[in-house]
């Protein structure tokens, strides 16, 4: 009877550890996603972009400081039309796996921590991998004029 | 004697479970500092700044898009001297606890997420507080000209 008790009691304490490990498994989960530097902003609703893409302004042109910084964050599969900068953009990876191309060129993968500068007046286009979501910084100047938009980036073309 | 090893069996079981909480607790910190999204970069050396500065490189201004992007790392009490950007500067706070203070105004804190932009021609520093480092974005305009550095940052203006 006491073999019993000494078995049931480690058996209580060691299901007690496995819980606890699996409770901070699921934390760590939870943290990682909640863990966004920049919250999502507003879900766009023109159609310069295919699937689902959040954009929060994180600092308007001015008269003086004509650089317009927003954090966007593309669900899987979610991209931006091809379109250009008059000067330019500068793209930092700081969460998921991204595409981008610019045109005559292959589609490269991005991972948080690289940075993209695209070159001013260059058909190109971003957004996130197939299965991860993919969140940037972009900086646009607008000192040489507004983003140009072109055609949408086909499932063919998003999938090369 | 088997009411002893009931004890026993009880108290090792819930000891490892006490150094699994432990390990997982200091796995944490070791993550939250691995877990920087630009690499720290280089220590700087020039006499622009108070403390332990480290500074990466993200993009370099050219002839057309003249922003140059940096990933700034400030160890507790670590700041810039006076300064101001004659094109103003945007400030991104990635992590950490900072501090920013335009001249004439007080000091604020600066924390995760938060956005700045600093003012054309305004004298302002910022820096890490006194107990946390700060890691910040800074996106500078260089189409007006250079930063117009001043004079540091005492350790009374510091506190205040």
């Amino acid at each position: 009877m006491q073999k019993m008790n000494l078995k049931k009691g480690r058996v209580i304490v060691f299901t007690f550890c496995i819980a606890i490990g699996i409770m901070s498994c699921s934390n760590k989960k939870e943290e990682q996603i909640d863990n966004m530097i920049f919250k999502k902003g507003e879900k766009i609703t023109n159609n310069n972009f295919t699937g689902e893409v959040w954009l929060n302004n994180l600092a308007q042109a001015d008269s003086i400081n004509q650089n317009a910084v927003g954090s966007v964050t593309f669900e899987p599969g979610a991209r931006t039309k091809w379109h250009s900068h008059p000067a330019g953009q500068i793209i930092l990876a700081l969460d998921g796996v991204g595409y981008y191309q610019e045109k005559g060129s292959p589609k490269i993968m991005v991972n948080k921590g690289d940075v993209i500068k695209c070159p001013a007046n260059i058909a190109h286009w971003h957004g996130a991998s197939v299965d991860a979501k993919f969140v940037q910084v972009a900086i646009t100047g607008r000192e040489k004029g507004e983003t140009v938009w072109l055609e949408q980036v086909s499932d063919v073309e998003y999938s090369k």
